[in-house]
């Protein structure tokens, strides 16, 4: 039997040392996040009091390519990575296709997924600065766990709202967090004026994310020393997560190919912009031999905002605390059915994205949630790990490039990001074996009167 | 900062091609193990209508030290192997230790602990020998999944007796297997004879190692072309398990240092003797630098057969199929209390441990549960990565042998095995940390009138 390699890891060493920051070449810039009140492009400084000025200062940064990973935040880092980069033979076996597929396995992170690389950073800075207390929104649960024990790890104390679908759903990352010191908090609940008022209009409304963002803003506003982070949508998570790409650049070098095609799965953009960006900058860059390759996001069918939204100003969250945004959205109080990829269910996409979609650098597909756990399932048979609902889309999206490439014959490279493992969500995949998940359909109406229903020009707003 | 080294990795050439039998090295052989009936040496034919024949002859060879990996199996390895050997930097600092501790990380296997190790070539020489249905027993679930996975990997149907109080308590390992495509029945069950007189005689029993060993053995003997496979206490599944100190032993050349002390915890043995096996080879040669290590087993204080149990011969399983075995033993009809570590809930020891701690060249300990969870929440928020309950005990005995250091000044290096992730056992962690759990006592007179009660010399036995 001839080897075969498998896995490609990078000794400590190579562990990248900066982050790569997408902005500062962009084709085309993103354009600014607004103060509502204002209608003024938003500085950093206005940023100050919600997070830690590092990030404020990352999240607005368009000039520097790359950023330094503090040597203390890539110290923890080394817990964990590099993520192996993987060749699913198994699932190319049992597809019969003559593509070659990869994964980069983000599930090995000790919280089972990618969102720790932004964690750590995140309650990095918030120590640096002072501050005490930090604050989050979380669905599933995979970006609550990563706070929760990266604030853990800085001595900071911790309070999420989880997605009240998720809470119930999901309760041993709940205990995940709860092991790890958080406060943990179903929302929408009755702590907040945002949770309040949702819950006296909605009083069954079984929470999102854009109402869960909503309520730790509101309590970092309203709590001394303390700061909110956000798991996804904005650029400096985005860009924190580019540590995954430019490791498994190096890695598909050690394979001796370069992706045709890289797929992630698609909630406000982090591991898709993680893994994506770093081999994008070779398309910006006309490169040769590395200036084709095709970025596909998949989303849930039930929370299309790539594949269906409009490209305009909105709100990050549902009550109108954040910015505004230029993003592809539903409609920041978009309320999107109750399926089990918890964390892909948020109304916009973030606006580094949105702008590479307008610009034709990237494209999206959206996935049935039946698609997904059949596509899920099948890689578990084949590649021995239960994936996350999340990553789910990812493989399914990926399947359909394989056998794209099984009818025409093509030995495409495709790259996927494995974000998460499903170890946690088997209740899903309880019900998807039972027979007891479906799709939801979405009328194009329901979608423009959400949007329209919105008005991003007056919003309340604390900021 | 000074850069520190966290994690060490093997490429994949050095995965080790051959698995490391120490019965062919112990300076006191095994016991054999007596064919009930005869009580005559069981020869290895004797064994092969229960276990795939390859495994038969493992069993019983006491004279080649090194046995080969299969290529086959080898590349399966490949999936998740090597596993990271990881400086426990955070646990030493939690500590305030001088000692060095490193653990081997078993819980990345995507099953989420060392069982695939050796449900892989099991399921490979099932497969080979063309047998089309495999079972087995399961606690916690941990073998159970990994032998769904390596039955599905390779074609074969695979049928699960779970303990009842585990396949109560962790219902997503149930999931998980059942994705996997096997067929999970909580033991004590109706299905079997075995299973049937205990439920007769104890409605109520929430079931053993013991009596779900008793379920699969029958099935196995009543199906046609359907073979049994043990996910420890036998030699052969120490034998695969044997991989984990092999590349152990490499990775901690690769920090520079030799374990002064190995400590695992300790169910039947099998990933106790596959983490201790490859270093104790050195003590056994009375290798200078590397002959005065100590081997710690870690068992529950409520399943104390190494501390408390007595050498004798013994079924390994409740209804007496087995053949007889020389270990400790707590009696095979010891109904161990419900403690949350359902892998370590089994009344006897593999043989070669038995002898190797009748002759001294290990130790064991026993942890109480609580002291388990406090170790396990301990090196959860101090490394990031939630251990098994089982693993907790292993933990605990780190912990104690650390604490010693930091009593005398030792720079001692102490390597422990982490056998798996508790990610699936939050519940555990859940009524840990709401103060819901609680230690048991086990009076010696139990033990001994348990022990006493049990006549290994006329057993009921369908070998």
């Amino acid at each position: 039997m001839k080897e075969q390699r498998k896995r490609y890891l990078l000794d400590e060493e190579e562990i990248p040392r900066y982050w790569y920051n997408i902005q500062a070449e962009m084709p085309n810039k993103p354009l600014p996040p607004l103060n509502p009140a204002t209608k003024k492009p938003l500085t950093a400084e206005e940023l100050y009091p919600v997070f830690a000025e590092e990030c404020c200062r990352q999240e607005l940064n368009q000039t520097d390519a790359w950023i330094k990973i503090p040597d203390e935040v890539r110290d923890k880092y080394k817990y964990y990575r590099s993520t192996p980069l993987v060749r699913a033979y198994g699932l190319e076996k049992a597809l019969g296709t003559p593509a070659h597929i990869y994964f980069k396995n983000e599930s090995v992170s000790p919280m089972g997924s990618h969102k720790l690389n932004s964690a750590i950073p995140q309650a990095y800075y918030c120590q640096q600065e002072g501050v005490t207390n930090v604050t989050t929104e979380t669905g599933a649960g995979q970006w609550g766990a990563s706070l929760a024990y990266a604030a853990s790890m800085y001595g900071l104390e911790s309070a999420v709202y989880q997605v009240k679908i998720s809470y119930e759903q999901k309760p041993y990352r709940r205990s995940i967090m709860q092991t790890f010191g958080a406060q943990v908090t179903p929302s929408p609940s009755m702590s907040t004026r945002a949770g309040k008022d949702i819950l006296t209009a909605h009083p069954n409304y079984q929470g999102s994310l854009g109402t869960a963002i909503s309520e730790a803003v509101e309590l970092a506003r309203t709590t001394p020393n303390c700061k909110y982070c956000l798991g996804s949508v904005l650029n400096h998570v985005a860009l924190h997560q580019t540590v995954i790409g430019l490791e498994a650049e190096k890695q598909m070098e050690m394979a001796g190919e370069y992706p045709d095609v890289v797929v992630a799965c698609f909630g406000g953009g982090s591991n898709f912009g993680g893994i994506s960006f770093p081999f994008m900058r070779h398309k910006i860059a006309g490169q040769p031999g590395k200036d084709h390759t095709r970025f596909v996001a998949a989303e849930p069918s039930s929370c299309p905002k790539l594949t269906r939204g409009e490209f305009r100003y909105d709100f990050g969250d549902e009550a109108g605390y954040t910015p505004l945004l230029p993003m592809y959205t539903l409609g920041h109080n978009f309320s999107p059915a109750n399926i089990h990829a918890g964390g892909l269910r948020y109304h916009g996409a973030g606006v580094i994205v949105s702008q590479l979609l307008k610009d034709g650098l990237m494209e999206a597909v959206d996935i049935p949630q039946l698609e997904s756990f059949e596509a899920g399932t099948l890689f578990a048979r084949a590649e021995g790990i239960i994936p996350a609902p999340e990553s789910c889309h990812a493989i399914a999206a990926t399947i359909r490039e394989a056998l794209a490439c099984k009818e025409t014959g093509e030995e495409k490279v495709i790259l996927f990001n494995l974000s998460g493992h499903g170890l946690i969500d088997m209740s899903s995949y309880d019900k998807f074996l039972a027979g007891d998940l479906q799709n939801y359909s979405l009328p194009d109406s329901v979608i423009a009167s959400n949007i329209a229903s919105t008005d991003p020009l007056q919003p309340e707003s604390l900021l």
